[in-house]
């Protein structure tokens, strides 16, 4: 019996949702761990929509939920409708989404407010001891409402990791351990049930980063 | 040293745009080939915009660069600028953005018109002996340019291609070879040098598909 994974996104594209090969990596890496998954986002407007030719922001307005539905192929529900007893795990990518749309990370940093949804669903899964997956940077996420627990965000002291640093700074100042990993690596906190790997915080070639999402994954799978 | 490899973009989401997982599968699996690639996008408003949540047409306009550079992370140029002796072989993913925005094919079937700047690209590529791939639907596009070619779409008489065979019918009246190959695998045209798999065309797991594009990108690889 496959394990049953929730996998939470904030729109499609990285400047200002869901970064898409993260997302897609994550689903391809459970659909290979054979577990069953169902996709969920909030229903809010995104924070901002950017052009991403120009990387610039437009004046559209665009919604998380239905952006997030490109990503789901259609196949995508309200995150207000996840009920913790129905999963095993949960699984959160990155991009700026996850700074702008699920929490304000991207404007206040550590003194970031989170979604209430977003929230409430990961503390309910780490009331019941079940997983979190989270990758680049959705680790703030654990970081803000898991006060101690341990994260990854990439290496510190590495240029091809820019700006981790910075991330991890933020990290240790909100009384959480920044443990350096490389990109290739998931970090398991095991007392939390938190599992992260630094993703697009590197400038590796995508086939590593493809990689080291799916070592999180398994992690997550394992520990599910 | 890495060949080099253009790749073809049409928008992002299955229903408006390139099929997003089959794009970033082609992208890892390029990556992992160790091929240099650039992406390209034709500078032209979509055919429509779907809402993905609602699965039907909304009234918004869409570019079909400036929605490709979500997938490109930026990195993307106006299709215009592909010069072929830059490149040893060129892929373009599937979606119905390849049928809608590529080319006609999701309105007109095997009559349809092929945008000018992609028939100029594919034919500029056969010409000069590089090898195509296509995925999903957009091997329609080879099948319209090159009459006489092979390719797959799937496998005519199994209920997991619903598609399949109304799409290889389509195919075999525009003079081509349909040839049934199952999700795992692609098909390569020698004669063409035009490599195809199923991708989507295929109801199967996405570990399965994202394994199939990585069969047909390593032939293209093989082939360049």
């Amino acid at each position: 019996m496959g394990k049953r994974v929730a996998v939470v996104l904030a729109g499609c594209g990285v400047f200002d949702g869901s970064e898409i090969h993260e997302a897609s990596a994550v689903l391809v890496h459970l659909s290979r761990g054979g577990a069953s998954v169902k996709i969920f986002a909030p229903n809010i407007d995104q924070m901002d929509v950017v052009d991403h030719l120009k990387g610039a922001p437009s004046e559209e307005k665009r919604n998380v939920l239905v952006e997030s539905a490109r990503l789901a192929r259609g196949d995508i529900q309200e995150l207000s409708k996840l009920s913790v007893q129905d999963f095993d795990a949960i699984v959160l990518p990155g991009g700026f989404g996850a700074a702008k749309n699920l929490c304000t990370w991207a404007v206040q940093g550590k003194d970031c407010s989170v979604n209430e949804e977003v929230k409430a669903a990961l503390q309910a899964f780490h009331s019941q001891g079940k997983p979190i997956g989270l990758c680049c940077i959705s680790p703030v996420l654990a970081a803000k409402v898991f006060p101690g627990c341990e994260v990854t965000v990439g290496l510190e002291k590495d240029d091809k990791y820019p700006n981790t640093a910075g991330t991890a700074e933020a990290i240790t100042q909100l009384g959480c351990k920044h443990v350096n990993k490389s990109v290739s690596e998931s970090h398991v906190d095991e007392k939390n049930k938190v599992v992260t790997t630094c993703a697009f915080m590197c400038n590796a070639p995508l086939h590593e980063i493809f990689d080291g999402i799916g070592a999180m994954v398994q992690d997550v799978l394992k520990l599910a």
